[in-house]
């Protein structure tokens, strides 16, 4: 096991310069994501630059997966259709890095089973909350017992909620922004994911590329906030604020350790 | 049959205390409703305080039913599989109080078939609009149709439009509050149903709770109205206004009888 | 074959008069459309005065098509029951005009060839982007390769992109408003031939109606852009846009020829 390291201090450079290859690259992120989440992951991911394609159609999922950069696969709604595409695009996927989102997998044993199915193909990245982690890893969320998934699976796990940890296992980082009002807008932590699954496509280091994605949406939020006057509003000016997010907001925002 | 009775005149303030106890309480509400209504039914439910749950999934759906406080029953865009979880989430839903919004009932047999059967059932409410009222009872919509529909099926019948009827057969309430800007965004009478859904999860008296929610989401509509420029921002709006209802702009704008 | 026409000098005024008759007909479009694409759809349907219906259940289709004025086939999430839907679908549309989208035509051998089939069955309009009409027609998407794939098909071609071309082989029209914004959104190439659609409902010259749709969409696209901060309060205000678009605006806004 790797010393400990502490997240670079340059994390909002990082972010900016993630942010960046995204606008001058349009990589391709095709998203298996539930029917709340697929307009408005849509929406956030053209924000960012990148190109999204939603399909489920088990019979087309594997050459759209082909053509992408990245994948995303959250488990919300998760019908049949569902089920079966998630299983033939992470085979379809081989190199190329996608982010495991198990949304209420803690709500259904079926959903359980399938997650942890999933969760053993390789994700580069696995994004959940407390409850789903405990329920996934049946383990309380510590940060002792993300390092140890992380290691057991070789991926990076990045549990989201008033403050965001990173780890791979070696280094962990803890991500202090965003607002309690992105609780209150449906799918918010699906389009985060989906932001951590772009910058997969243009980032090698996939722990990097996790903090970075999970900082920018995080201070894109807060800049939405100063401008919402309730959830409503809230969900499109974080959309507009992606789009406008700059090094200068980034740095000014940033609080990581 | 009961002497028939006037809608409490306090009807805003127990709008109010019921929006309280959704705010204080967050129940959850298991909702099979339309692929088009989904995100704004979500958000919709977040901004009253209420935590939505949007799987239609056969697998899955039962064990979400047992653990909501309140299951909303949508017929747009009735797949086989939403059909499927229907009638398997009206039965886990045993004791829980749910509500059946047969949208376009009107419109093809086998749904006016499907909705029949769903409605003999036990939900709490039948939400729909004149035209699927007529066929759903085989009636036209007058108070007394309604009052015998709600009789006959021991359920409350909201007949929503212009003026908003809910009776249960004795009482009967008119709720003379919204706009017609109400009719141009779509998925706002499934996000109405969706509202006295929640409101089922906190109070014990359907009728009542059906009025409440009904007069709150028609005064946040004429809250939404006064701030928008058009349907599209209207539908922002309204989700903001949802949030920020209170008991004074329910008591100044609520015109029922 | 006719000689060719230029576009109308007073396409602006043939534009109005059309949203003119949808406000006063509220004319049903029924739309089998993608998941990513189906509530904004239906809001830009509402917008312009049209009713829209989104099942896409095979059992219930043909119903719902029969009852509607126009008819949308978009190919976008393509999953078993939109191909079978939309396959009972355009033979229930009869003498209905009804339009195909083929999105994402050119990343998967199954949607070809799917879409091939779709268009041989006779829709009134095809509107593609150049990279979907190369795999569809097999050709570069020139002029006179689109006049060909019109003449042949006996179709309206609406070639989209930063200038807009409308052909039936003889008249050809291009448009060149709009906006890079609203290439930043998703859905909106979608709901713009949805636009379309109603359009047909109410205008019998499908090559007119093809170009006063795509107008009027475009239009409206660059009221929302002087009004708009970003891509998420873009689509907000091109809904308001298209409600409250008129005359004068398209007057002093439109660049065809």
């Amino acid at each position: 096991m790797h010393a400990p390291q502490s997240i670079p201090a340059d994390l909002p450079d990082v972010a900016a310069a993630i942010l960046a290859r995204l606008a001058a690259r349009s990589p391709r992120v095709h998203c298996i994501t539930n029917a709340v989440a697929q307009n408005f992951t849509a929406n956030v991911l053209l924000a960012v630059g990148a190109v999204p394609s939603m399909t489920v159609a088990p019979e087309e999922i594997a050459e759209f997966v082909a053509r992408a950069d990245a994948l995303l696969v959250n488990l919300g709604t998760l019908d049949r259709e569902r089920r079966e595409a998630a299983a033939i695009a992470v085979e379809a996927a081989a190199g190329r890095p996608w982010l495991l989102d198990p949304v209420f997998v803690d709500r259904s044993a079926s959903r359980t089973a399938f997650a942890r199915a999933l969760a053993a193909k390789g994700p580069r990245v696995v994004r959940l909350n407390g409850a789903e982690f405990s329920v996934l890893a049946d383990a309380a969320p510590t940060d002792d017992a993300l390092k140890r998934y992380a290691l057991d699976r070789r991926c990076v796990v990045a549990l989201t909620g008033a403050t965001d940890t990173v780890t791979e296992g070696a280094r962990l980082a803890k991500i202090r922004n965003g607002d309690p009002l992105m609780g209150r807008v449906t799918a918010m932590g699906c389009a985060g994911a989906a932001v951590v699954a772009a910058c997969l496509a243009v980032e090698g280091d996939p722990w990097l590329a996790t903090a970075a994605g999970l900082l920018a949406f995080a201070v894109a939020g807060e800049c939405a906030v100063a401008r919402a006057r309730g959830p409503g509003s809230f969900a499109v000016e974080i959309v507009d604020a992606l789009a406008a997010l700059d090094l200068a907001t980034l740095r000014a925002r940033a609080r990581v350790g």
